[in-house]
């Protein structure tokens, strides 16, 4: 499967780039110069590690011109880039990329106007940029790659769906480590340990682990604190496959579950379900809801429970290469249809602070030109008792 | 010991708030604005995960003002905000910084000139701050904490020489493992899970294990490459413990050693020990040589033995909360006195492209005043054959 898939973005760079060489030449620059790991994966095919881009120095960024693709890589990466960056020049570069930089773009052709990733460069870099070479402008372009990667393509949809079975698999294996006593600090190393020794080439995030009242925090990390019976026991979790990311929540019951949190999670599958409906239905009739629009239907059913104070956050967000991208189903996103074919997160969540907290979060397909939705995160959602 | 070195650290923080204050009355700014994850923690004790801060919007930026230190957290992040930031002033934002951005700054005084972590904030965020306050001017600021950060703690000297110890006890629970016929990629998953479940918060950076040609690689990652008898094997790895990160290489030789990889290892270990001597003779006699100087040593040892061509990088970086800071030991490192104290790598190499590669790497605590030269990397730099 690598190597087909690695075949399949080779095949499919050519249009990429030229749905950004129409951007570019709507706005009116010559030139794209990039810098995020994302977008020199999904144009080039050069392939950093999360976080690793902060240690590469200039490798991975990249210049799309008219006609070329220049990447930069310095020693320690030119073997992969000439492999991996095949259709794309790849220049040797050793701290020296300001000085080489009028040149580079006078390589390209006549490049008097250069769109630069203003929302990922360095202000100091766009600086040495400007007085590297002052004849030519700098204007700042946000989300123009962004707004591609929302499409799928069927080679990118695998790759999701294959981290999703490897997050299902990975937390059906944990399921019988789960006890009193264990502390989410343990089952969340098991549960890494099992993605990553089963398929997972790394994680798509840290895996959240939150038991009792910690599960009342959207953004907890594992403790030393001990799972006890009686309590919930949050997952947000996700598996890397080639480059593409898989993100699932699971809210379990130890023990007897309580009262309160059997009913908030009644409420919150509700909530999931009524986006599920709307957004099936939508598809069916070929047509495509806005995120915000699916967002302000779960809120309504959360709301009309009586806990619309419970739940701060969007409903859902994009996933692929990076684990948040567009599209954005929340109250900050904008009113537009939703692309497609796309792949998003449906998570609403109710929390009590000091008490409990559920969320449910699946990955959706929504494809309209196919009519249909497909969920991608096949672990049960319903009511599981552990321990 | 945890909560020992959170008061050191509490205590620590006015005094490197005070020569942050030096240095901001020096080039005349009236105000420090930082986003970088490490200076946030080392002047506020804000603390966010490697990466995190790629997803923590604004959470963790902070001004620093003539009397106040103001640190921003959203929702997810108040809580511990509150508990970790004892003495700074902790805003709630909700993406709304440019908005309240001349508040903020009214609140700390007559501000006029405020410096920004020009190689951190995105020129985006730099163009949105002064639009947001067009009275105030951005001064671009580089290097100012990172040159408070290289001289070490008491506290900070222990929390890296606790990080290095969980290095070298993992390296030594491993070699039973290492047999012909095990990957890298299993190997270095063992190494990263013998730390991670005996005293690392996290890794300091990715696990390389590379053997045999792979190991000419300075910055190779581990595959699925099986290891075999007669051929190098190369670790370079490190732990975090506290916040504070070791970094060591060791390259073992699995069964019979080739004459090629043996020669070789005798002239980088021949070139660390010039390196160390000559520390140790300097600090003796209380004068610090430039970190430009001990790499030159190390290169001569190995440019004399006909190798020059094959050690392209710098002899070692600094270590504490990023795994590379100043102090730099290298051609392009400024040619100054080390700091101290404080603690850096020495890591000769050497690097037959396609046959084999040796490199040594180990921790040395530099500190002028107590006439000390000490190695905080403690597994034995002699020949080791394993399997």
């Amino acid at each position: 499967d690598l190597q087909r898939w690695a075949e399949a973005d080779r095949a499919a760079r050519p249009g990429r780039l030229d749905m950004l060489r129409e951007r570019m030449a709507r706005e009116g620059v010559d030139a794209y110069f990039g810098v995020r790991r994302e977008n020199t994966r999904y144009l080039t095919g050069f392939e950093l590690g999360e976080g690793e881009e902060k240690v590469a120095g200039n490798s991975g960024q990249f210049i799309v011109g008219r006609d070329d693709v220049v990447v930069f890589a310095d020693s320690r990466y030119t073997a992969a880039a000439a492999e991996q960056c095949r259709g794309s020049r790849v220049e040797q570069v050793y701290n020296d990329i300001y000085a080489r930089w009028p040149h580079m773009l006078a390589s390209l052709g006549d490049v008097r106007r250069v769109a630069v990733e203003a929302g990922f460069v360095s202000h100091a870099m766009w600086q040495r940029l400007d007085d590297a070479a002052p004849n030519v402008e700098l204007v700042s372009a946000e989300g123009w790659v962004e707004a591609l990667r929302q499409v799928k393509e069927p080679a990118e949809l695998e790759r999701i769906a294959a981290a999703c079975a490897v997050a299902d698999a990975a937390l059906g294996k944990l399921l019988p480590q789960i006890k009193p006593g264990v502390t989410e600090h343990e089952l969340a190393l098991a549960l890494e340990w099992e993605m990553r020794t089963n398929g997972a080439e790394a994680l798509a995030f840290d895996v959240a682990c939150l038991a009792g009242p910690q599960a009342a925090l959207p953004h907890g990390s594992p403790s030393d604190r001990k799972v006890k019976a009686g309590e919930v026991l949050l997952f947000d979790f996700g598996a890397q496959v080639a480059g593409y990311r898989s993100d699932m929540t699971r809210t379990l019951f130890v023990g007897e579950p309580d009262d309160k949190s059997l009913e908030i999670y009644e409420i919150v599958a509700r909530a999931q379900q009524a986006s599920f409906d709307a957004l099936s239905h939508a598809v069916a009739g070929g047509s495509r809801p806005s995120g915000r629009a699916i967002h302000m239907l779960a809120k309504e059913v959360i709301v009309d429970a009586g806990y619309g104070d419970h739940f701060g956050h969007g409903l859902g967000h994009g996933i692929g290469l990076a684990t948040h991208e567009m599209p954005g189903l929340g109250m900050s996103a904008p009113d537009v249809p939703l692309p497609s074919p796309t792949v998003f997160s449906v998570e609403p969540g109710i929390y009590l602070d000091g008490v409990t907290g559920v969320r449910i979060e699946d990955l959706v397909v929504f494809d309209a030109a196919s009519r249909r939705l497909d969920r991608l995160t096949m672990f049960p959602r319903e009511v599981t008792v552990v321990g």
